[in-house]
């Protein structure tokens, strides 16, 4: 199975010059998004996940079936205003503007094995700022696998040097 | 195995007079997580989905397992500016301003079977866009499954008159 066949390509958006990956053809097909729930979990059971993270809200798609798969907890990390109880935060800077995210103060027991699931790494700045608030609460990161790997455009490994990263497709 | 103990009611929360219905405490305990996956999973079989379709960002959550679960594909339906391609469109009012959710044009297929997974029934106004878009495409709803419905404080049941609604918790 080819995974890449699955990715709509849309080009010019949103913006001139961006070509936009469009995970929804890939998880219309029962069969494709099953196929890659099973690698992003052998993977996760390999680093020894006690718990998956997935950022708001196309690191539910991939990271709750992962939690399920393999019967663990999922914790999600939020925009400002979702969570109901005490919140650690973390921003950090986009081209224009900030981004805040947020993860529940209990979410993490010290000492628990995360792997963070997500759809994109493009630029890492998300995945380093979960990174920190995983850190902040004691866990620790054992792996982050992502659906789709802007490999050619960005260098998000960069940011994310001494963590162990797996993606399922290149671009 | 009782889920409302599970569930972490946080009271005066997003302000007085209501108690919000917490769902990350139940996802965080994997094997909670995992039981009501699985029976989710066993209404959706029962009904023939053909496909899930899970509105923006909570119904992610137990809606893409569901799907993984039963080998079909899962359709996100998104707030505007978020789905890439063509889409439908349909706004409702909410108690201040309106909502507006979309769907791409090419989700679904003509006399699929389609099951709605969310988190929560409350007034119903979300779960009836989501129909009127699936029904838009030519989607048969046959089943609408909840994790929690707020019974006393909503009539959320009475906007999906016809459809078969179920929740695995009540309030």
């Amino acid at each position: 199975m080819n995974y890449k066949d699955y990715i709509a390509s849309i080009v010019d958006y949103p913006k001139k010059g961006i070509i936009f990956r469009d995970i929804t053809t890939f998880i219309s097909n029962g069969e494709v998004f099953n196929a890659s729930i099973k690698d992003f979990s052998k993977y996760a059971k390999e680093k020894g996940a006690d718990v998956i993270v997935g950022p708001e809200s196309r690191g539910f798609i991939f990271g709750c079936p992962v939690a399920c798969e393999l019967g663990v907890g999922f914790i999600p990390v939020r925009k400002p205003g979702k969570l109901p109880r005490e919140v650690v935060t973390c921003s950090y800077e986009l081209e224009y503007g900030e981004n805040i995210l947020q993860m529940h103060q209990d979410a993490i027991k010290k000492g628990q094995k995360v792997v963070i699931i997500d759809d994109l790494l493009a630029t890492g700045g998300t995945t380093e700022a979960v990174i920190k608030l995983i850190e902040k609460l004691g866990g620790e990161v054992v792996g982050i696998g992502f659906l789709i790997e802007l490999e050619e455009e960005c260098n998000g490994r960069d940011k994310l040097k001494g963590y162990d990263v797996m993606s399922l497709i290149k671009y």
